[in-house]
């Protein structure tokens, strides 16, 4: 059975995993006759947000790999004890926390950096030519990891204009792509899917994102 | 289009909403063509449970309402707020946070009570003879509120004799039911299946739910 490793960054669309996304990935896997191998940093997050406000809560600290642990049912990896070869391809659900968490694209745009352990991982599974997918705001991380090796790749961020120009700043060539569908780099084992960033409703990200898991397995 | 209430219980299978019950159920919600309601009672969960460890959290709270609002996107409304009226179906995912915080018969078992707000809208949505579903530990709430009504009717809690003994002594009968399927009562509109009472994966509790939804959609 092929293992599927799935990069968490915490329980919650505005401070951690997108729920919805992290879900509907495992599901596919799962149906697509994988396992899901969940893992996240065992760090703090960059603030914790009260979803019902949509206001940073003062004073409150939450921890990625503790949070990420409850989309996990508890079955969960520190990301540093993971390495390429315990897995067979990897995906980065979205979620500002995969912007906030696993790297800083949420602050500083272009000028990013990527968590070292998530860093390390992205690395070594594209290396090993393993293959990657990346959903809504995940592809950002990606396209610096990728543009900082100067390897050329073709990713999407969806069609915002904004979020496009920054990859291509990082160094991806960036591929417009609907909701429903995906972007496949075959060169690089890189599949990727908007979701959210276009997704007007849950069954609508969940298109894609189907697609998206389906595609990655056939890579391996 | 159907206006579907989804009751959640806060964000985590150990001390709030089964946080794959509650998306499988959203996502066959919209897949329905139905609009999901999601709602939560504005009150302090009855603990926090650091779902790394399995243990409590000694000295967290949490609010049911603002951790629930991570699933629900901050889509999510007070359940003291909500009427019959305002819905054509009701629906409970599971989680220890259903039996934890909307009721407490993680605690009481049989002795449990239900939260006020929870109770009157499960009487309400049954009174005005409204389709209502439960999934996985949550029947045990709603037979709670139904044996008090002295309203014979037909739950499945998966098939666990202790579980099961417990809803047969507040006034229910029980159905033994594989977590593929579930159990109808139509003289009660009533919809249950086990799911994570049973499931070993979540492709497996998915299918219940999904078959739930459709029968739920089918009652309205």
């Amino acid at each position: 059975m092929a293992k599927i490793g799935v990069v968490l960054s915490g329980c919650g669309v505005y401070d951690g995993s997108e729920i919805h996304e992290a879900v509907i990935t495992l599901l596919a896997i799962d149906r697509a006759g994988a396992e899901a191998v969940c893992m996240a940093p065992d760090m703090e997050q960059m603030h914790v947000v009260n979803h019902l406000t949509g206001e940073p809560a003062a004073g409150e600290s939450r921890n990625v790999l503790v949070e990420s642990a409850r989309i996990a049912r508890g079955d969960i990896r520190d990301i540093k004890d993971v390495a390429a070869g315990d897995i067979d391809a990897l995906i980065l659900p979205g979620g500002f926390g995969a912007a906030k968490n696993l790297c800083d694209f949420a602050v500083k745009g272009a000028d990013c950096s990527v968590q070292p352990d998530v860093a390390r991982l992205v690395r070594a599974v594209l290396g090993a030519k393993k293959p990657l997918a990346a959903v809504c705001i995940a592809p950002a991380l990606v396209s610096k990891v990728l543009g900082n090796e100067k390897l050329a790749h073709q990713l999407t961020i969806g069609t915002d204009a904004g979020t496009a120009g920054a990859l291509e700043s990082m160094g991806s060539t960036h591929v417009a792509c609907p909701v429903s569908e995906f972007v496949i780099d075959r060169e690089n084992k890189l599949v990727s899917t908007p979701a959210y960033m276009l997704a007007g409703s849950i069954k609508e990200a969940a298109e894609g994102i189907e697609k998206t898991v389906r595609a990655l397995v056939e890579l391996i």
